[in-house]
């Protein structure tokens, strides 16, 4: 008998890989092959000059090979850590109140609507289909208080192959729009029902998450009960404390100590005059941070347009003279991929190209036809990353794979 | 003899159109008729209705009406108030570092190639597509020290049909960059000789501006005498005065008082840490203001980018409790249109569609295909607008108009 056969290669790219590690907010390998399995898993990322032995050991041929162009890159698809995605149906509009009136005025009457299946599926469909198109390969999606929408949600993302968390909404206590509420055992146990049933669908990819909204919506009972559920399911728990703004030192500290992260949603902080996040000091605390888009308190669907906002945020800072330094770009870009996967407790699973995580990966393509920036002579592969970073969008995002599978361009059955 | 001819409509347009006045920072008229005679001029906007009389006394047909879709809207075209052509090379990188090391890294030495024509012209013809492709119909540019290249940069705007002011830069200190200066004297002869020889040209749209780029590169001598000079000839002047976001309330009266105006340049505030412009305060001292992009300090050359981003600055104050109210989107649809032209001078003749002004518009097609954003049944047309504003792209601006001229998509011999 010869030697055990090797599982084959579902992808074999060679060509600029750039990803974060926990030592480098940005790393920029050129020339390398890297091959994913048909698992979906990165087999190996290795210098071009290995080919041979790597051919040898995993059985391929030079003509198995796809080789990206020079300008052409391959980076993580990125991590929304924190989405609302029946507020789709408004992102970009009706952002012009703080939070607590934006949330009774536009919001909590949005929400309602999500009783009828009908209006769920176009705005879940169009949600998923535009974060997917703009690299986000996985999002932590808030739906609404009804299970039935919010099952419906995660066959859509499974549908088309995107990475989620789902969490039908809790809340017990509504104020202003009373009939966008629930009792206190009615949440409790929806969520049971919500969380069983999406977890007999066996989907690959999307995971239930307990999602009480926020202090204000919850009874301390409601809290208390659906604590007790998660841990007795080792399940995760989303839930929004101003994204991090305006917690102390103290309490840093303990986010630190739990394990708690931070969805920094530079967007939505700006609009609903929410406050301005110190990352500089949430970084020195060692608390897990990635960003978010907060639609549709933050306007924009795409994380491109987290990791900018997410630069000037941090300025603010250095301009008030709090801080003497920055976010750096890298800083940001690590934060949308590595950094989300580490929000999430996925850092394992994605995050980066280290071999046998899942391959979800976006193809950049900085001279896209249509590219909404230009190149010149003089530009480094540096200055080409930054400009896609601070300019792209997805005109640029050629090709889109969450754990090896291509979900976009999107497949004729979506 | 009959009554004498009246001359002949360029343009005729029935659908919705989208402006500012003084009095209303956005107006939205519906169903309204929009006359373009052919020296570019709008002669009548008018309700439909009145569409029987129109046609007498302008002598058109019904089918000579272009009818608008029900969801697309004209808006009066953006004016960029501060743009640095030469510096689009790298826009979109290099913006890591604070102003003034900023210039001496990134910027002199770039500047410095415009001695290059060949250079000059593919960087130029690129930042004059990419403008008026995002609906900047008037833009005022910074060039460098070279006469050449500055006569060419206008030369590129008038034959792309762009409407602007073009500064050949003045500079005669330059400590750390030495090669990138002028003598006193030859700043002087050479803007002379610019302002000379661009009028000579007799561009419909294009106009000569003295540019002292700004204090620490400029002695008092070369100040004085390029004030002496426009003074002398009527010419606009345009200088840096860190955009404004320093200026005291005595110097805010002062603007007012002498008619200076500001170029609030919100992206590069945030990105080489200049600080934050209070424009609620700005416009409580009655003193001119209009958005610019200053590229390559702002890293996009869009004017929906620099919309955004004053909307983000604005917000900054009332997060930290200095101003009660912020920045209103309509405001800064405002700012980006009316408020730039009268920055510029110009809003006798630009900034919104008053009957006498010329055409200088764009065409909103919020369903484009490709479009960046989705639309949904229960989007007002105000929704639509908001979400062009927040979300758009040039994807969405179907056409681009100055002076009554259909100048994007571009003609083939551009």
């Amino acid at each position: 008998m010869g030697s055990p056969q090797k599982p084959p290669l579902a992808h074999l790219f060679k060509g600029t890989f750039v990803h974060a590690s926990r030592s480098s907010p940005m790393t920029v390998l050129h020339g390398h092959l890297l091959g994913v399995g048909d698992d979906g898993r990165i087999v190996f990322l290795e210098q071009a000059d290995q080919q041979e032995q790597l051919a040898k050991k995993w059985g391929f041929k030079a003509s198995d090979i796809r080789e990206l162009s020079n300008h052409e890159f391959f980076m993580p698809g990125m991590v929304d850590t924190h989405i609302h995605a029946p507020q789709y149906a408004f992102a970009g509009s009706r952002i012009d109140l703080p939070l607590l009136e934006w949330l009774n005025t536009y919001t909590f009457p949005t929400e309602v609507k999500y009783k009828d299946n009908d209006f769920a599926e176009e705005v879940y469909t169009r949600v998923v289909r535009r974060t997917l198109k703009n690299g986000t390969t996985t999002a932590c999606y808030f739906a609404t208080i009804h299970t039935a929408a919010s099952l419906l949600l995660a066959e859509i993302i499974d549908k088309f192959g995107q990475r989620a968390f789902v969490g039908k909404v809790c809340m017990d206590l509504n104020e202003f729009v009373p009939e966008y509420k629930e009792s206190t055992d009615e949440s409790v146990k929806e969520t049971e029902r919500f969380v069983r049933e999406l977890l007999e669908k066996k989907y690959q990819k999307v995971q239930p998450i307990v999602t009480p909204r926020f202090g204000p919506s919850c009874t301390e009972e409601l809290l208390s009960r659906l604590g007790d559920f998660a841990k007795a399911h080792d399940i995760h728990v989303q839930t929004v404390m101003a994204h991090g703004c305006h917690l102390s030192d103290e309490e840093l500290k303990l986010f630190s100590l739990r394990g708690a992260a931070i969805a920094h949603c530079p967007s939505s902080n700006f609009m609903l005059c929410s406050g301005i996040l110190n990352i500089q000091n949430v970084l020195k605390h060692n608390v897990k941070i990635g960003l978010g888009t907060d639609v549709a308190g933050g306007y924009s669907a795409s994380m491109l347009d987290a990791i900018r906002k997410s630069m000037s945020a941090s300025t603010v800072f250095q301009i008030n003279k709090v801080n003497e330094t920055g976010l750096t770009l890298k800083e940001a870009f690590r934060l949308a991929t590595l950094g989300g996967s580490q929000v999430l407790g996925l850092d394992a699973v994605i995050g980066n190209f280290e071999v046998g995580k899942e391959f979800d990966a976006l193809l950049i393509n900085p001279k896209a036809s249509d590219s909404p920036f230009d190149l010149f002579a003089a530009d480094t592969f540096e200055d080409i990353i930054q400009k896609f970073l601070y300019l792209g969008d997805d005109r640029n995002i050629n090709e889109v794979y969450v754990a090896g599978k291509q979900v976009v361009p999107f497949s004729s059955s979506v």
